[in-house]
């Protein structure tokens, strides 16, 4: 399970940083990739990496300004040409619906896969075999959403070994105990799961949030992340504009993931008013407050790594 | 005045030719820049040129194919970013202003400039001091539109030494000369202008189609261009494949600049199903048609220039 970062710039592109896109790679445990945000060219970024857009089944989007959502129309059509006929789901505001099937329908766009566009709100957005995602509104001028993707703890596994000891070979027998409370052996032999099962392993939780404000209320919703990328557009010296534009400084992205209890911060959504030699700057202002923080680049990678 | 390839490939992008646009630069003749199409990452493609996205002050689109137009709401938004007010014109077929009032509404877009958007149909789409632009219907399925942008002519120079033998010294009066056909001198000497003027240069011609199939009906439509710019989406071996999907091949293309007396013939629009190393071919099949053919790459710039 790894974060690619395709897009770490603000409002526009620069050749330094393209607009918004992040990749939850999950090819080991579900075979999929889920995208959060698509700004334009963020297919053009996935031509240098190994992502296949055939393998993308669901993408999120946080909010509708431009620099969020101007690749999404693009990423769709050119999805087509790869094969595969696999669904993708689409999660995003309203209005995500109307922007989409006008830009497919107007430009004659015929997908080769089923689309599904769910218009969200706050609360529970699905919840599957692996996963639990959530989606929280954030305060952004516009709805802008931040999602909080919790992973199901998994079973621990089967303690062969001690299997062994008491004399039970491998073969049928061993599903039997994984799934039942109880088995009672051909020997007649009880055996209890709990005896014979590790400690089960905590799933992952990662949480992106779109732009926002620097609000308390979002607190409680990053809680314990193992991840939380955060965007971080001005420094703290630019804490009005950030305010007045509905956005967050480095420190105040450093200051949530503090009070949060959140193991890791990654700072994206950074403006073009900085240039390279001020990167340093901004992540060492954020560092100081909250020491787990990076600062994200274009096609920078983040394994999310599982507790033992 | 010049031509300079944006995009060259068609469909979806890939790492070697972006999608459709071209833009025709006429900075020392009306200190502005025109584009046509303009695909997805258009923007992204500008950074890597000295083009400044506020002196682009017209965009024709050839028609609403995604790859000609998903890059259009990114240029807008991102125009407004680099100050100028200055308004800008797109010209497009029917659909266009849905499609960019919907994308501009839906993401917040407020623009710093004005914005004009005008749905074309075939004829004289507008001439002004010094240009003619007209428009016609090309064949490609859906409503795909060819450009025609003819420069006037411009009188020729005022022949100076010719006067100054006649006795008649630099001032003022030579302005009166310049514009009027029969001028009288303080000493009551009679000078018609046309004595005393060089020939008149004769204004350039420039065709650029959108995607077409082959058609005579393109012929008087871009005859005499000092540059016709064409698609050429297969080979000759592919023509099949071209007339099914509404496309042309490199020889159709070379046909049309042959019995059109065009001057130069630059070939664009290249699927990627070609590679690198197939790119002379292409070159070459067309070039046996007609010799001054050009097969463009991104960032190709030709100049297009004045007959002496
Ligand atoms: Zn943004
Ligand atoms: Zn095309």
């Amino acid at each position: 399970m790894e974060l690619m970062f395709l897009g770490t710039g603000s409002g526009v592109p620069s050749k330094e940083r393209n607009v918004s896109a992040i990749a939850l790679k999950m090819l080991h445990e579900i075979n999929s990739i889920w995208l959060f945000d698509c700004g334009e060219a963020t297919q053009h970024q996935i031509l240098h990496t190994t992502i296949k857009p055939r393998k993308i089944n669901k993408i999120f989007i946080t909010h509708l300004h431009g620099d969020h959502i101007f690749g999404l129309p693009g990423l769709l059509s050119s999805r087509s040409f790869q094969g595969g006929d696999d669904l993708l789901t689409v999660y995003g505001p309203v209005g995500i619906k109307e922007y989409v099937h006008t830009s497919l329908d107007l430009s004659g766009t015929q997908l080769t896969y089923p689309l599904s566009i769910i218009e969200i709100s706050e609360g529970k957005l699905f919840s599957d075999e692996h996963f639990t995602v959530y989606c929280k509104k954030l305060e952004h001028g516009i709805p802008s959403y931040g999602f909080r993707i919790e992973e199901k703890d998994k079973p621990g596994e089967l303690l062969v070994e001690k299997l062994k000891e008491k004399g039970i070979q491998p073969g049928p027998i061993y599903q039997e105990i994984k799934e039942n409370d109880v088995v009672i052996t051909n020997d007649g032999m009880q055996i209890n799961r709990a005896d014979y099962i590790g400690p089960s392993k905590k799933g992952r939780i990662v949480s992106i949030l779109g732009d926002t404000r620097s609000t308390e209320k979002n607190s409680s919703f990053v809680e314990g992340s193992d991840i939380l990328v955060h965007e971080a557009t001005f420094n703290q010296e630019k804490e009005n504009l950030a305010r007045k534009y509905y956005h967050s400084t480095t420190i105040q992205a450093a200051l949530l993931a503090k009070n949060s209890s959140v193991k890791n911060l990654v700072l994206t959504h950074i403006s073009s008013r900085f240039q390279q030699d001020d990167w340093h700057d901004l992540l060492q202002e954020a560092q100081e407050i909250f020491p787990n923080t990076e600062i994200a680049s274009d096609f920078y990678q983040k394994e999310i790594k599982l507790e033992v």
